[in-house]
């Protein structure tokens, strides 16, 4: 179940909105809402953006040995597993697990600068490293979330391991979790 | 994408199985599978279990500040999220995030025995707790796991947030993740 998330500046209290599950008009569309907010300066009173979450993606795991974790899924748990992909400009080798509504990816370093490997320096056995989410339009999320103080670990949103937009959000600012959003 | 786990004990070589994703016959019912192998001692060379791994029902999030993280999850990121639930059977107030496909489980301790009140001690900020995948049958998973030499945290399947009966499997035996498996 997902449903729109209207993005109104906290301080525009001026534009009331009723918002039900039925009304996705595109706001971003309409051309005067401003307008409704006599005093409100140039650029606030204005939703900022219309974006939707969506589904999440994956659950990624950073693990210590790729093949017995691989085993684990496949054999013991019996899980549909990918071969491995190895993804040199993330700095990871990736196995994808099915699990029908979504997938766990297994990751494990490749090269020397793997953004996983100071993870696994702390979590010797592994551990699950970030929760990835879909988000219907990336740029608009990136614009609302900043402007709600949600940290970014990026300037830009970078291509990921799916040929996708995605951001990653700070996890100081997401309850210790690493969150990634990709575009749809 | 789901499939059937033949589990076969590793030794048994003289019982030769072809599986398709097709043949989905009842292994378990067949009487006797055992006579093929001649040599196997009793209760061995015999299909110990037929079940299947299902969906991810939900990752599961310990937050030190519960309305807090319940405000990123509905205010920032837009999903629909549940009232406060309090699980004093568990030692948990959990908060359900829906994404669609899964949910999202906040977790924040309830009394002074709270079995996240350790992970929240060790991770200041909140982080993933665990992973909770269903199955078909967990009786037989339970069966086929302890058989595969994977350690589980109660003698028995407990029951879960859900209503449901749960177990937990060893994050040392799991790439050091906790996964709970629950009945579908």
């Amino acid at each position: 179940i997902n449903f729109v998330l209207y993005s109104v500046r906290p301080h525009c209290s001026l534009v009331s909105l009723v918002v039900t599950g039925l009304a996705r008009c595109a706001w971003h569309s309409l051309p005067s809402v401003r307008a409704v907010s006599l005093t409100a300066p140039l650029g606030q009173g204005v939703p900022q953006s219309l974006w939707k979450l969506g589904r999440l993606n994956h659950v990624a795991i950073a693990v210590p040995d790729l093949e017995k974790a691989t085993a684990l899924y496949r054999d013991v748990l019996g899980a549909q597993v990918s071969a491995t992909v190895p993804l040199p400009e993330h700095g990871v080798y990736t196995v994808f697990v099915e699990l029908g509504n979504t997938k766990l990816e297994l990751l494990h370093p490749l090269g020397e600068k793997s953004p996983i490997a100071g993870f696994l320096q702390k979590n010797k056995s592994g551990g699950m490293h970030h929760i990835c989410i879909e988000v219907d339009d990336i740029n608009a999320a990136i614009v609302d979330l900043k402007e709600k103080k949600i940290r970014l670990l990026s300037p830009e949103p970078r291509i990921g391991a799916h040929g996708k937009p995605v951001m990653f959000l700070h996890p100081k600012d997401c309850d210790g979790v690493l969150v990634e959003i990709e575009q749809a």
